[in-house]
């Protein structure tokens, strides 16, 4: 029987109806605005969407901290604190709903049909309003306790208690009064100011995936959400910063992947994950 | 059959024979000087010392990265990297030898017999000449594609590129003109400079712990190495500095807890460890 994925983001609603392995469905929906009202019409939308298809299980990634099934921290999605939205969805959907962190999905989903298929121990990155993470250690989703994979908090300028996020997520942006996706067609215009900020985030990048590479020791790094899609205009900087900083000389040349699955990974993920 | 742990230090070796989860000897030898000469004669000792034991398996500690039974990188004992000394020791000793970077031997000592015995996910910081790093997860070693662990090498001054170790090592008191164990004594003799001085060092290993824990999410983090002897002098301060900064507010009470073994830990995990 197939199983439902669905990817809360601040600003829309992925979908996927995964069997076999592969999406029979991939649907987005826009969310107005990050609150209980719209994201129960959209949840009503996807039931109406999916109803002639019964699906065993819901998986549902969400931007936030998910602890024992309880989001316990989402300061971009408040919503999702107040709202304990999961016997709703379970009623409407008829399936039972499991909750999982947006980051980890993604990063689950790469490992197990996408960028990083097959490999045993991964990190992945999600370049986006922040910067989300996710850890698979021996093909597994690792959560320690149950919250493992903050790799967006690791204070990176101890000095000033500044974070990774400020320094590889939008914020790092906002200096230069654009959009990282704003920037990305300067640069693609050739626009040098644009291109030195994308040269910039790649360093800062390359610098938190060396730490990441130290500690953990991974076969791949995958990258995610909104920004990698200006791949092509950082990642030559990354991967200098990163072989300059990673101490062990075997891995220098760590192997760095732009994700596969696209904007479904949250989706798949959650799919896979709450079959598991 | 017991098995020889031996702990390798820059200027002391300290080995055990363990057998049945405990050490029927326990001995310390000074180093003259980490060079290959004097390593060699301190293993002739150590073989002369415990001839009259039959050992099955010998694990060796070492202040280095070990891969694949090499040591790759050892700035502060280049000598292990000139000198393959494995087939030596084990014609001495008459039986195999495994060899082991010496602070992953520390955590997973104490994790088998320690201060974290039980424990399922646990990291250990070795507070030494320099910032030692190993861990556990679900009970075992992890070391990822082989070199996991290196948390002293993470970049934590991102502007500047200076590392964990930089912060919360010996290396953060050489400001003071003294060395960690005179600035105990006069913190011991209520002198107010060294008081701040650990109260410092203590805030920014708060930090460090605070990362460890957003990214690993452990059940328990265990210090050793020599500065953990004047931990009384800094914990408050690690422990106040890491709640501000743990993301999930289930967490910020982190257990943080002193080794065990003490100065027996290396050699004590190199022995269990040669015999997984």
């Amino acid at each position: 029987m197939p199983t439902l994925g669905i990817d809360v983001g601040a600003s829309k609603v992925r979908y996927v109806i995964w069997e076999g392995n592969q999406a029979l469905l991939d649907e987005e929906v826009k969310l107005p605005a990050p609150g209980r009202e719209e994201l129960g019409r959209v949840f009503q939308e996807i039931s109406q969407k999916i109803k002639e298809t019964k699906v065993s299980t819901v998986g549902v990634g969400l931007p936030g901290t998910v602890e024992e099934e309880m989001v316990t921290y989402a300061p971009n999605f408040p919503t999702l604190l107040e709202w304990d939205f999961k016997p709703e969805l379970e009623k409407l959907l008829n399936a039972p709903v499991r909750l999982f962190n947006d980051a980890k999905a993604f990063v689950f989903a790469e490992v197990q049909a996408g960028a990083a298929k097959g490999k045993q121990n991964v990190v992945g990155l999600t370049l986006g309003s922040g910067l989300g993470g996710g850890i698979v250690f021996n093909g597994a989703l690792y959560l320690g306790k149950g919250t493992a994979g903050e790799v967006g908090h690791e204070i990176v300028d101890l000095p000033n208690r500044r974070e990774a996020e400020d320094f590889a997520s939008a914020k790092f942006f906002q200096k230069f009064g654009k959009s990282p996706d704003e920037l990305r067609q300067l640069a693609e215009d050739g626009d040098q100011t644009a291109k030195q900020a994308f040269n910039e985030f790649g360093k800062n990048l390359g610098t938190i995936i060396a730490n990441l590479v130290n500690l953990l020791d991974p076969e791949v790094i995958v990258l995610g959400g909104g920004i990698a899609g200006a791949y092509d205009f950082f990642i030559e900087e990354t991967k200098k910063a990163a072989a300059g900083l990673i101490v062990n000389p075997n891995r220098k040349n760590i192997e760095i992947k732009k994700a596969a699955l696209g904007n479904s990974a949250g989706a798949i993920g959650a799919a896979i994950l709450a079959k598991i």
